[in-house]
């Protein structure tokens, strides 16, 4: 009979990086003044076993093209081995129906008294608390294509999501994704391409109405700071690593 | 039938931040332009389990100081079930003969098949190749104190340890430490105040004959760069990192 305090677990590795950053986020938002009073957490990062996400949801249907909710349960079942019941997946894009309803009907099969905190779920819930209706997206190319935040962003709850235009939709599809400049290749220190590039489309966003910008790619918050941004942030991943806290250890949340 | 690729294993929580960089390392030493590239690995945070390293060696045998060890143990095992084979401990204090050693025994006894890699004999190893003798410490007090390094760069394979006097020990731990100006307050950027104190005592082991500097603390890689040293760097926590990838995926190591 083991009695284990039950863990955090963060699906990682979509991509690695993004991964870390859902883990820092835990640890600095976490009351701690020596090591053991920070929480129990465990991040798995398999993305061998998770095909890309946008690329699934751009060809879902062709041959060769596997849901990346197998293998995302394939790292929960690990994490569940662990001790881990709060689990978070570290990738935007792996929140759109089509991947996390399979994900989550297979964990709720599968793997008793686990609670999924949905990053997408979390973040929309949290832009209706604060008051925000218009909200600017930045995101891979995928997500927009996804059309994975107006699952969340609904009309109904009142929201209007802003998005740029195609032609920088691309240029902020490189700045993440760039071999020679983008964040997931170079995210530390992150380029100033990236950077720019990034900062320009915030700028754009907020001139047109947005109240709020969503950093809707977990790579995003390792170029954007709250002083880069006119607006306030959105931030999915510190949002839910937030949420993860209140769960598991009330008292130790940071206000 | 599984037929699981081993996983990299970290302990982390020892303390988090720690664990963070370790799996850092292994990201940025991986030579990968798509999240599947990089390996497999995970890493497990459970600091309430895992006591202070540093006051159960001062205070070994006095009641109500257990061994480090089992709480390590107990994360180890938990690392195995989620296919974990080659495991490495993120902290260095935690390497201490009274700590570590009983820790390999259990795992040894308890979980076949896993490799340990010991990140201080792997920093000792590689000092070794290169032929440095005379090796400078920078570390916290509890390190000095704890003399954990003189276990592994001993007099009998021909190491000289050069230790900063006590008031330079106590003015690197205050570099460390100091809520005003040190990097565990401040690590990015990290002060200038701590950056000088740190490259003072650099120079003056250097002046006296070190021929390598052992960045003893998992803070110090934030603050000091190659170029911040006339004295080849030995990082135990990327030397190990890199020893993982080598033995999970050799082809994958970045020269």
């Amino acid at each position: 009979m083991e009695t284990v305090r039950p863990l955090v677990g963060i699906i990682g590795g979509v991509g690695p990086s993004a991964g870390l950053d859902f883990m820092r986020n835990i640890f600095a938002n976490t009351r701690a003044v020596k090591d053991q009073d920070h929480i129990d957490s465990v991040l798995i990062s398999c993305p061998a076993l998770i095909p890309d996400r946008t690329e699934f949801l751009l060809n879902e249907g062709k041959p060769g093209y596997e849901n990346p909710a197998y293998g995302m349960f394939e790292c929960a079942k690990r994490l569940y081995r662990t001790g881990a019941r709060y689990i978070s997946v570290a990738c935007n894009t792996a929140h759109a129906d089509h991947i996390f309803t399979p994900f989550r009907a297979l964990v709720e099969d599968s793997l008793p008294g686990v609670i999924i905190i949905n990053i997408l779920e979390t973040c929309a819930s949290h832009a209706k608390e604060t008051g925000a209706k218009r909200v600017g997206l930045l995101a891979t190319r995928g997500t927009y294509k996804s059309r994975v935040y107006h699952e969340y962003f609904t009309a109904e709850a009142g929201f209007v999501l802003y998005e740029p235009d195609a032609d920088a939709q691309g240029k902020i599809h490189a700045a993440i994704y760039s071999e020679d400049f983008g964040i997931k290749a170079h995210p530390d220190p992150v380029t100033a391409k990236a950077k720019t590039i990034l900062k320009d489309e915030i700028a754009r966003l907020a001139g047109q109405g947005a109240e709020a910008l969503i950093l809707g790619c977990t790579e995003l918050p390792l170029a954007i700071n709250p002083s880069d941004s006119p607006l306030p942030l959105l931030d999915p991943a510190l949002l839910s690593a937030r949420r993860l806290i209140r769960l598991s250890s009330p008292e130790k949340l940071i206000p």
